[in-house]
């Protein structure tokens, strides 16, 4: 069975975050693949990495990466597929800031679409919603997810009834 | 004929950035809409696009504003398609900062594909590699404009070397 | 009985600091709302409540949020009310920055009063200070309010004088 | 006749930013002030202005600042009334970046209403908001303007309609 | 006997920091005094100190305040002593930036000597200093005071040698 | 005739700056010196000139430098005297960050007094004041000064009076 | 002849800043080649340059880049030669954050020895500086053109000592 | 024997950060010193240090500071030898901007070599490929370092291997 999403990312210290976008694609049944690739550090497995994940029968492409974040530019620079970038604030990263401008501030011609600092469910998401496009199946599952999260909403006004003031009314 | 991108934005000061989008699309001959609409101005109206526009057929939606960007994020909340983010550095906006931040950092659930300040250009090219994942005569064009992309360095380099340098050598 | 205020969060996980507003209400005898609604999650219901609060007997929303926070400015473009927004330090906020600006800078035309970081108790005082305005038995309480912010001082000066210190004088 | 609105900027070189609130109350026949006043170079009369203000039968005070932008602070402690803070990005400014940290991060007690850098007009809607939360007319008012809000993105939609691209459609 | 240097903070939770100053001065057999005072909570008293400190046999003021820190600037306005302002990190502070610019960027016409974020003792320095200007044997205790600054390198150094290295040398 | 205050600056693209610094002493009849010298160019007559400053007669140092801005605090290492520090903006600053960060951010022991951005007048008031501690006949003059303050208000105020507004009152 | 000092950089537009490095080099007689390089539009072209850059006998590579600035890193990460990043302001790069951000932060393993922004002759220098410390002549040269710096400064006092003002002295 | 390279730093409480930079050396078998020096507190020192060190065989000179991070730019002035700097995040340090800024952006004319925050070991890599550009032995020590880099990626995907998903595949 091939995978249809690969998530990469720069180090094994990364994986606690990257982890949310592995969990994500299971509950989901989408298929994917979970790797370690470093833009400076295995430069020639990224580039015959980003070269033929098209043609294993990968749809979708998740990078993260803290710091000086190369791995999704370097990547989306190889690759045909979209690349959904993950800015992750390690413990080299100033708050974030070096991740998300990094990934975010790509040159005319090379987009990554970049999520939230640490969002790496949203850039699973995010995969789902664009593989779903050439995939009815898919899509249903999408239409449910989303009509789901007004629950936690619903969960929330519960536990908040259940705080007591004197003057709150309705 | 069915738009496959849906182009929308805040309001005509970011038609200026928004038409690179427009204009990428025509190039590539992927069909598409370009329309004006505001989460505060028209908030009705954006509810009403964002819960229809996969019923039309529109694959992927192009969203951009500036200052308190809350355009792209409210339609991320109602549509199952992905929607790419593009942060305005609009005249009522802090050197971009508002319009990156409001657009990125949506919450767990709800993702915006996020590209560079003013790039919409690139998600242009991004909403072209996602209907590429469903679509193999889009993915060949993908594949043709990617190829491309050197040629500007292979004109630079016939620019530089017109520069003379005394000490230059090879 | 009516609630004067509303307060509405985008998450319970906001509910620690939201519920500062709350108690500064309930201490001065303000009638008002709590519930949690989401910009992003409930956009329905964001739309029934802004729509309509007014015609309740709402005076006052005051709506919190954090990150790419939204709720604020979503509910001011639908209400003619005055929307106090309190930028929320959530665990997905960058420092504050993205509540902080997502907030603050709405376009022209849909102001949100928006107060400091984590601000809720600000929040319930400035919604007092706007109901005030055409109540004048609530004008009085504020004016009552107002004269005991200095005794946080002495009783500041109290502690200090029994810092011993060789060369004090006076 | 009394004024409802008291303006009140650091110095003239803000008058280009601040008459942006009164030309809205004008527009709005709301009876206002305007008047320069100086946290700094008139402390005396800002005292008097802000501890008086109230009797006149002023309803919201309207003050606007930049770089260490006190004015709207001292106010706000001084009075019982809402106190609206326009930060102006005036030039000895940091990019605004001063001007709103000064007016935003207000102590708990003494809240400032803060909107946009350079957002006289919406400080003035907000007054507008304010003072209609006890007035039924100004209320009828507000109504109308929030309903013509849509009226802009309108125009916007007739402008792009304009703009001709081969793939257009719909 | 007289103080010399007025120590003022805006809340005894900055007394943390602020008493580094006094801890400084004490040790300098410099005469102070010490107090808590609020540009927002007191703001009479803060012009009645600030008008009369200097008919006191005040030299210099030392303010310390977090957040949108009035406090500084609003006595520099109403003496002719130089004020020296600590900006302080208090919880309510984002990272120290409110406190640095709103107590920095002073208009023109009412400086305030700004030092370090949290940087109470070197305002008790430099307060000495800008008393020794006048007062001969205070500049003789400065003097002293510099020339043993070198001793903390000399004892670093001493740290440093005892920590090896097999590749060390000199 | 003894300089009372030395100004000095990183280079002569400051001068546009630091010449306000000159302009008010000059009004305010205050001897003074201006010289260019630089941490980075001329270390060893940095070196000579604050070792020696005090015994010539100097009481106040004025530093400006923008960028790596290290002058002022190279000078307040090596003199007794107290040094007021003036950020540039120059044309190789970041927005000023680096100059503001590189001034104020001083260790413990060697306090560097910072002015605003570019804010070299506030730097010779500052001078002024602290030459003042130990001159009465300074003083007089800065308590004149101070008086006047409040005319550039009142200026504001009359030009204030000639905007027309239909609603204007009072 | 053999290059010593390799420039490179992201885009001809980056040219006008990243020539000021070849000019230093071109003064100082030191060897140098300057080609355009894109890690994300030629990056085969940049794996061969930046593995075989040291077979050549370049000592040291300069490169340059803007925005979302990967090709220092990447080239950093392929060649066992010092590389010198310079961040450019180039027209997609938010005040140069991001280029400074994404070329200084890199990982541990792979450093890029990074200038100041848009400091393409500091490059050069420090190239030189490298250069020098295994070829006595030119160290020979860099003692030589440190020796000139200083002269700049004799060069502004000049200036500065034809600006007149009443109260200069000394 | 000599020290090819000199470590240097502000203060001990560097200590933690800069011996990483020892570290590195010593296990490359790279002969180093270690010390404590202070721009502002042992100013004379620094000087003597900066003039001589390339007199005794020193090639490189790395040096650490916080805050408003003088050292690395006062020795570059001072020295034809290449500076490394090192920004180090110390205690009285905002969040780094200030040691990054002060250390970075340095005027035309000396250069420092910047690394990232806390990047002491990226530092002591550079040190040595400065060192290799004329010693064919650490030139061979480097090669290796680098092809050992992948290492980390290899034993990275080990661990990742070992994390189950349902839905991985490949």
């Amino acid at each position: 069975m091939q995978p249809k999403v690969s998530i990469i990312m720069g180090s094994t210290s990364d994986l606690k975050i990257m982890s949310e976008a592995a969990k994500f694609l299971d509950e989901m049944n989408i298929p994917f693949e979970i790797n370690a690739l470093s833009a400076h550090r295995t430069p020639d497995l990224v580039l015959d990495f980003a070269k033929k994940a098209h043609t294993r029968g990968v749809k979708v492409i998740i990078a993260g990466a803290g710091g000086a974040a190369h791995l999704p530019g370097v990547i989306a620079a190889l690759t045909p597929l979209p690349v959904v970038g993950v800015p992750v604030k390690s413990s080299n990263s100033i708050d974030g800031w070096d991740s998300i401008l990094s990934i975010l501030q790509m040159p005319s011609g090379i987009p990554v679409a970049t999520v939230a600092l640490d969002g790496a469910k949203n850039a699973a998401i995010l995969a789902m919603q664009i593989i779903a496009t050439g995939e009815p199946e898919v899509h249903e599952k999408m239409m449910k997810f989303k009509s789901e999260l007004a629950d936690k909403i619903a969960q929330a006004n519960k536990e908040l009834a259940e705080v007591k003031f004197r003057n709150r009314v309705g």
